[in-house]
């Protein structure tokens, strides 16, 4: 068992990141950062749970310690849920501690050294982790996508193989993505938010890293163009979007493509069953609430695959968008040694 | 006064045309056909009234009559609420008893010979009334388009000036859309269906028919293409959509195209003062929630131009997309005579 | 006409006041104050307006001024939409300085020289305006009840005649009472919080004392128990709540007294025809969506009313439960010449 | 194990009997009644399956039986999911059949000889199923309560020890109680509808006979009053109830029932740890998106318990409040030998 913390424990992607971790068979969860004012505290005790998982117990006497290498000293690895403008600072200062830090903040995403990683998309860019180490850092960083990114970026996975240039996606995203104070209920209810700020040019920029070849010690860029339209509706969670990709061979292909997609990763503890799940007969899926709980949370359902070719992708935003993608990397990183 | 007839009086389309006559400057709401069943009742005792605004109690001692021109014949002018398997058979009865049918179904939008009119996009088609009367009909048909086509179509109109080829529209739809009954709460509370049967075919062809060109006798399609992928969301009235077009010139000109807009007709009693409310600064605009009773629920509100070139278009489904739209064509035809 | 100004005008209810008084017959809306960093900008330029009605053009160039006496020494009557921290001391300068306060704040609402009224139910309450007059005071202030109270009290007023002594109360209420930022989306989306911060005291002890007498300077509390349970519902505008009250009488005289009601005031402007409407036949009413905009947002609906003694009751909660409340007090101010 | 068949299986129950059934550790869940037209055809083909757990590939394969002991015959015992005007002669050819029938109809409940039972509150009331026997049935009928009903009971248990003659109770129910196509959005969005059919009927009768006492062949029914006013608001799932009680001992001793409270029988399958789920701390739970899952969707939760006496009680209702409440009852029946 590897002992592991989160730094930003008791927001909606630390509390994910609590839920995916308090019984996993690799990763013992030992230490759990938050505010100083909370430090030294039992988790239990000022965590406001709000999934509707149960809590688990066993972690409410953990105590709170502050969001310091020092004060974690006895991890090897931590996963971050820290907000983007704390994250910059603190993520280095745990890797140069010699700590692997795996990151769901934007912060150092599009940084050239940091692996940008989904594990059933571009696992051979943790290839970056050695660029990381031979620039003298002791640990190293890991960041997985924007979470509409990571439901595109699977979905679009089985395509590869196809020659294509101009993507289109138009979001439906849901509210949680927003953290739990995000969205007032004044401002969703009964209607749409055409704008979730940055959320389009992260899309934009990340999925063309994330379908780049790592070439010696960089990354160079798919070369197709990302059009992003990215809207928010009264969903809880799950992010629903409307893909065009212009591909010219019959839709057919595509959807046998789909039909017989292998992951090139497989064995991970958190990995689904099916990274992607197709829908081939049914014309109404998938649906957020009926559908975002495969594979626990961490399968992207694919459907609609129709002439234009148009189809339509959905997961769930913060356990495959967000918590669960950090525990996935790190479970890749595990395997693949690099701890 | 022209006395004035619903065919379908009771649904959801048939109560917002209730609502847009009850106090109609030209029309006196003289005739309302429903079932058999309800004929000889007076309307407030069979109608489950189900707007939001106040039931028009003038309105409520009118008794039902059947959908037949026999029931009807005091009336010079009828509007269809018929669902489309029977409107085929009795609009055109209608019509050839030599009433005009102004008809939000879809049935006869496609006929050759039948204007699909948005009076601000393109009122010359009503050319086609002519061509039914030479035909020998008494009466004639005018229809609307779609909801969702109708509020692209108006969003497009501003930017029929530049060269474009190519059309892509992702919907958000209202349940309203729907009908009262045609979504259920366990459908599409916490969820997106990412399906409206038939309404991706009619979004596409029936913009091609309205931006088209009447020559001669006939309308020849508009020359750009266009896709389009249609989901409903958790919201009660408006239709919100993403839309990218293939517009070469700077966004600024697009922008000033939409600033000063000025539809080719002015002064029906229903039009509003801005067909297309556009917003320039705002970044989250247009909200079906806030937006959708613009110009009383007949502008559509356009916003977030950007380079793609994409935009958003929001308008009331219920009001600009289906009553308020006959009622407005039936305006024009006052208007411009044809009556 | 009289120079009015709003205090706290840009959040929920200050924007609900500019709504009730941008064309109101008697009030001149002349000073709008906000914060101090807002001072001297147009309120165009500073409102977020999200409300559904539009945004009152002519409104959009008054400049804002700081809520002080002094910045609004043009008005000779306030409305107070300031949260309680704030408006007790706020209010009583104001007052001090000459000025008529109708707050819709908690604040003073239990002090006992100050009424605490709605108009329909105890408009002789006014006679506590002497009593501040006779203490010194240049002005006075005029609170109305919390929103929930409110509805209760209108629907309780035609039962006067009837003798009771114990009402209980549970309510299920819209999340536009807590303001437009008061209820994040993931809190109440798909759930019911069955707790509202000192909701339940507030109906409990405000009904007692609008239900109760005033001799000569004192208001002598009514004289039966109340006992509330107050929930917070996924509706956006409206209060809905089911009511007991111990009559003996038979159901029919209750219903025959709704009916038959007539409030002991008429002809205020924003009066509704209907203080009380009550759903005699229908057994699903009222119902929030479709019954809150009645008499403008100012009618309290009831119905369901049946053996227990039980009945529901229903109004809008920031037009008839906050601005329209305040509005309609001042305009009873105005008529009965305290002013 | 025992073979088990449900009776109505595609339905919102049904399917909710399937989950619960697909890997319980006494019941094979071997025969799914459904329509004459469906029969024959493979369960996973002709439902239409809209619960958020993942579809039982296991039981996707079993064929569809129409709903008649004869076709049944392989079965010991039946969970009866039809509608009430089904019900009550199908689930009366079963037990003649010599079949035992769980119910969650409402068409036998009243029965004198028929238990309506809730194995944490009445277990002794099976004893009726011996009057059943007596009377020459073969088999015998075992029910449960309407869904609000049992959150109430299993609330109303720990305070039996207490005297009390009077309970008020305001609900504020799910959708998901009206089945799938019961509540159509445009109904209930955005709304409360004030009024579910029988509802309150079934409430207050169901409550006096569950809480009454087995005196020879009969149940006395329990001595106090009920008075109950239902309500449904926008939530999927889990019922939330305002009760009244007017127990006169100080409420720390009611707290206290609700913190010791065991119940009268323990170690069934799907009995949860905690059939009542004490809130003492938070002043804002239970509530139904965040506790409906306690125990399996098994636990009802109570909180709020102040001076009244009031409190809250909140569970599941598809789950405690239908499938999962007839699974017990056969559960006890099994452990009881009654089979």
């Amino acid at each position: 068992m590897i002992n592991v913390g989160i730094l930003g424990a008791t927001g909606a992607v630390g509390q994910r990141f609590v839920e995916q971790l308090a019984n996993h068979p690799w990763f013992n969860l030992s230490a759990l950062g938050a505010s100083e004012r909370s430090a030294g505290k039992p988790y239990g005790s000022i965590v406001k749970w709000r999934l509707e998982t149960p809590f688990p117990e066993k972690i409410a006497k953990l105590k709170v310690v502050p969001t310091s290498p020092k004060a974690m000293k006895n991890v090897d690895l931590v996963f971050s849920a820290l907000p983007a403008e704390i994250a910059t600072d603190v993520e280095k200062e745990f890797a140069d501690a010699g700590i692997a830090v795996f990151s769901n903040a934007s912060s150092h995403r599009m940084y050239p050294d940091i692996p940008l990683v989904i594990p059933e998309v571009n696992p051979e860019h943790l290839g970056l982790i050695d660029v990381q180490k031979d620039a003298g850092r002791d640990g190293f960083i890991v960041t997985n996508p924007n979470c509409s990114t990571i439901m595109m970026c699977c979905a679009l996975a089985p395509l590869r193989q196809f020659k294509f240039t101009d993507v289109r996606v138009a979001t439906m995203q849901a509210i949680s993505g927003a953290g739990f104070e995000g969205v007032a209920a004044m401002a969703i209810y009964d209607n749409v938010i055409p704008y979730i700020g940055k959320e389009e040019e992260k899309m934009e920029s990340e999925t063309l890293k994330i379908m780049g070849t790592l070439k010696g010690k960089k990354i160079a860029n798919a070369p197709f163009k990302i059009s992003a339209s990215c809207h928010r509706v009264p969903v809880i969670d799950g992010h629903t979007m409307a893909v065009w990709i212009d591909i010219k061979e019959p839709v057919d292909k595509l959807k046998k493509a789909f039909r017989d997609y292998k992951p090139p990763i497989k064995g991970l503890p958190t990995q689904p069953a099916e990274s992607v799940h197709f829908f081939d007969e049914e014309v109404d899926r998938p649906q957020p609430r009926l559908d975002r709980m495969r594979g626990n949370g961490m399968t992207v359902s694919v459907g609609r695959v129709r002439e234009g070719v148009r189809f339509m992708a959905m997961g769930h935003n913060t356990i495959r968008g967000a918590a669960g993608a950090s525990v996935l990397n790190a479970e890749l990183v595990v395997k693949k040694k690099y701890l």
